[in-house]
């Protein structure tokens, strides 16, 4: 069957979500419904634009993923569906994309603009409902997407925390919080690649050190600041058992150095 | 497939759900199944009420809708198998219902008695699972509504909040908060027809008013006190950005009047 | 169709399950998902038992529970396969099956050794992911379990805490609050079978007493202090409309009696 997954801003307890989940089924009844989260924090574009990139690759080829962190609703900021790599988008242009794009283009984008596929009456204030979650029903069963408007150039792209890497030094900064409250960088493994992770590497963000970058929490002690291999393939500071985020005080944004010996 | 949705009170990660879930999945495979929402304030039946009705009419025709807010479980209330429009729904007859049926009568009402399609075991105290779960499952399966009980007649209606309309006012109620903190009011937009909605209407609910009924928040600033016209086609009151149930600190049932000059 | 569950401790609004999810469907398209709850305090082995306990046997012969509470992650602690009753279980063998099993052992017990079943890589932080929910896809895909390894003949059990019976007097704890704030005790209702319940019995938790067990909440005021058999078969402490646990701050562990005239 179809699958179509859900990325919204909408908050614990919503009913948004089923009511978008009511409008797909009406048109699909036969497709696979898979909620990623409702609680991107509210209006929270580069949050959303994060939990995309992290979550939507594990999904089989060709589901379609639709994502309303949309400010912009009931503007003129165009609607997009987006193919990248073996995944579909459907999702407002407002920088969604950027960590998936990686500064490329997709391989297809489409401004939606056949009225055809949406809801008979589009709301000024839940464009979700009245045109993404029709349009992903519709892709659901096979509808041609060049059906659906004109092919789209330009898509918005928010600017990206950079690295910087020098010879014994990797600088980045903290870019997301975890639900474990663990700090995940924009300093990837790959970034790692033939440098020593052991002891003589030491970790500095705010106030804040360690030295090594672990592969695991369970070799440390309870209560330990650490730096870690992620599951998402990132440096990830993190307290052993406990939140970092609440118990360090640390932000979103915060830099982070890795200086080697 | 057949679709069965759940609307309760059991509250955030709580696994009642998932037990009428098993208890669904037990009776038919083969059924969709969607979680409208487990966060309805508890025992807070109007809520309930203004959610199904916000929420089920989305859904293709034939969903089942099982709600579970239901103070009077162990009482003598009644369990109810209802028909109204397109949708059918199974929920104890304490008031679920008034929204949807707007002072009508559902299309088919019949009172559950028939134990052959409960549980083999009815606890005192969690119907949802031990009497509406099984229901719902046979009902999916295509068990013919006159077999689960007699026909009922009467139903729990809620006293709901009226709204008084002259010339140049109208006066209603802010009757619902949703999960941005928006003000939900029972004035309708059918209301409004052949009515100013521009700048010479003047909006007043407790301490605050604001001037003009907007279509949408993107044409205000940030932090601007707004009535608009809500996606489920009521006036609503919010702060542009933030949540106006929480800055203003205005509870559900207080007054509101559009005046006219 | 097969049908997986899952429960963890990743947290409301996470979107670790969701990758599970699509590494699930990635493998098998034409899986029913359930979400038992992402809400399992973290790391509580204990909860995650009790859990498990409560809801996996509502749901049909051969779903496959997939549990993620695993402290241990990245260390040498197995993970299992089991079968218990109807039900099959992927776990990592830390304790999650310690209620299911009640002291005896599961009818079948395997432990995943088999990379072939895994993701390609796998992480040293998120064996749900990379191990459990790939595992469970194929077995839903009818894969024999007698591939995944060797069967294993010991797993861990939590010590689990003990009621103890006299004539006139039943001791046991308070062992789980539910998402009502009700106090969960582990005196089961067939421990009172031949006993009276009426006002005759006193029930002492802490510095609260009531006399009687009762069978349902809706014949007793609000805000009464009850003792009465739940929806678990178990005796529960409850105060009626509101939170006990959070009213009387009676934490999981606390001794409760019940003492007999």
């Amino acid at each position: 069957m179809a699958i179509i997954t859900l990325t919204t801003d909408f908050g614990a307890g919503n009913n948004y979500t089923a009511m978008m989940q009511g409008v797909i089924l009406a048109i699909n009844p036969d497709v696979t419904l898979v909620n990623v989260t409702d609680q991107i924090p509210p209006q929270n574009i580069k949050e959303g634009a994060i939990v995309l990139n992290e979550t939507t690759p594990w999904f089989p080829k060709g589901t379609i993923h639709v994502a309303v962190v949309d400010p912009g609703v009931g503007t003129d900021r165009a609607i997009l569906y987006a193919e990248i790599g073996t995944q579909r988008y459907v999702l407002p242009d407002n920088g969604l994309l950027s960590y998936l794009t990686k500064n490329d283009k997709p391989d297809r984008l489409i401004r939606l603009e056949n009225r055809e596929y949406f809801m008979p009456e589009v709301s000024s204030t839940f464009h979700g409902r009245d045109i993404m979650a029709p349009v992903a029903a519709h892709l659901s069963l096979d509808v041609d997407p060049t059906r659906l408007g004109p092919p789209a150039d330009h898509f918005v792209q928010l600017e990206m925390p950079k690295t910087e890497i020098t010879a014994d030094r990797i600088h980045g900064v903290v870019e997301h919080i975890d639900s474990f409250g663990n700090l995940v960088t924009n300093i990837s493994t790959d970034m790692l690649i033939g440098r020593i992770t052991d002891e003589r590497v030491v970790v500095v963000c705010g106030l804040y050190e360690t030295w090594g970058i672990r592969q695991t929490y369970a070799e440390q002690l309870e209560d330990t600041f650490v730096a870690i291999i992620g599951s998402s393939g990132r440096v990830e500071l993190a307290i052993v058992g406990d939140s970092a985020a609440r118990r360090l005080a640390i932000p979103v944004g915060t830099p982070i150095v890795l200086a080697w010996e």
